[in-house]
């Protein structure tokens, strides 16, 4: 199945367009876990990655059928080396059993032949050491964020007409200082409008039966204007949204560059629902019943103005 | 000491401006290594790890004193997972056991938030679980490749003034479409540009006594003219040339964009060293005395023109 028609029908099977961001942190652990992994492993990056891996394990089981993908950003395993990737591969095992779609986001980019190998890594499969042989990927996802600062043979090796994988490329971020490259003017444009032009011409051709591309982009929900703009240049294309929530973008700011059916949205929240337990009126121990409810709050936040 | 001086210091002692691209890969393998890593673990991603491990191994003990440094291509390790990880950092400590200064190639990005965990994965310590703790960091090296779309705040963390540590900004890259985007007209100018001047402006007052700052800039030896451009919006940058050989680049194309006193480069150089092996003449398993003859030569090659 065409990977964009697979998360049209997760959104419209569990009537959310919520994206959860698994971007576990050490002070967004609750206590009880902290304790358990110290003792267990002492104050140590291990520690850590065993108290990630419980932590997301009892999110994830909270959110599966309540949204439309999870978004690990791999920076958060990769700052604790072995130990954090091993957290991320078993939270990756656990949402594929849970078949949750997963936009693995780790920005990854490179010259032709070397994007290959992070197609390899979250994408696809390996050459391995025997003639002939693959190697079999446990961090196999669904998508992965990438960024096309170096043009078209870094993304080519992501489009293999035989995978049923996507890409989200990063267009307009939604953090304040995007507009020092981004904004910048290009001829009559800007820099990610540009950006947007070439995603459009990745996409082109590559759409699924609802009409979306596997060649998405990232426009954060910070800049609503923008993400108009930015939506037609891409008619076709799936945006994912970072910046609703804790960074500031309000539901009708997610949704400024909807398609007009009201399609082509993922919003994104990671904070909001993995530190939803910090909240008054949660016991420390419910983080996952914490996160349920906040991202049906999302939910209906999102839906009332779609 | 400051993290420029620190490789400068290095090219000298070595008189070598080599930095050898650390990118294995099955095909790369002598055979003799690939029989006894296959016979060890089986047709697994465990067998490409050790026999990644092993190569590099005798690659960095060959190379140790006669390059300026190491470049290893994250990608390629991270196509096989943990295993490929792991062998990351087996080669990684062995680098610093030899005192081979270390480029991690990852071209890592993201918003300011998560850009510092990526600063903390590479460069840094992570907090730890337990109250005010760190975790040491295995794959602690001196240089990151980073990727500037995100702006300012992207950087940001990377530039703590207690490091002694650098990054190397994506400005030109090597590969046959890095026009796409590099070199859209922007105003007067091309993206590159801009992207040049906030190099410039972010390693600003960051020189060491060298007088190169710790942001540095990738600028791909297979655009000379290019080059000799962006070297005059970025006076006191250390620029990371790779493209030299296999890609292309000759010595003059590699060199084209040093400053004045002929300092100011690093070329990098990856299937020439490691694929030395495979040129008649060598035995199959001397792969680490082809690679020292390759790098000797390629020291000469560059020493001529310098």
């Amino acid at each position: 199945m065409h990977i964009a028609d697979q998360i049209q029908a997760q959104i419209e099977a569990n009537h959310s367009i919520a994206c959860i961001g698994l971007d576990p942190r050490p002070h967004l652990i609750p206590s009880t876990v902290k304790q358990r992994c110290l003792a267990e492993h002492g104050d140590t990056p291990q520690a850590v990655g065993a108290a990630f891996s419980l932590f997301n394990r009892s999110i994830l089981e909270a959110v599966a059928g309540h949204c439309a993908a999870i978004k690990p950003q791999v920076a958060c395993y990769e700052a604790y080396g072995i130990a954090g990737m091993q957290a991320l591969e078993e939270s990756l095992i656990h949402a594929r059993a849970l078949n949750i779609p997963i936009i693995l986001d780790g920005k990854r980019n490179d010259i032709g032949s070397t994007a290959a190998h992070y197609q390899q890594a979250w994408l696809g499969t390996a050459p391995g050491l025997g003639d002939d042989s693959t190697c079999e990927n446990a961090w196999r996802s669904d998508w992965l964020t990438v960024n096309g600062y170096l043009g078209s043979d870094g993304i080519e090796p992501f489009l293999d007409p035989q995978s049923e994988t996507g890409i989200f490329v990063l267009v307009k971020t939604s953090n304040p200082s995007s507009a020092d490259l981004q904004g910048q003017k290009c001829g009559d444009e800007q820099v990610m409008h540009a950006m947007a032009k070439l995603v459009h011409q990745w996409g082109s051709g590559r759409e699924g039966a609802c009409g979306l591309t596997d060649v998405g982009a990232v426009v954060g929900a910070t800049w609503p204007a923008e993400a108009q703009a930015l939506r037609t240049l891409m008619p076709n294309t799936l945006f994912l949204v970072p910046g609703y929530g804790a960074q500031g973008g309000t539901a009708a700011d997610a949704l400024a560059g909807q398609r007009s059916d009201g399609t082509g949205l993922l919003i994104n929240s990671s904070r909001a629902i993995l530190a939803a337990w910090q909240q008054e009126g949660w016991a420390d121990d419910d983080w996952a019943g914490a996160a349920r409810a906040a991202l049906e709050a999302m939910n209906d936040d999102l839906n009332a103005e779609r």
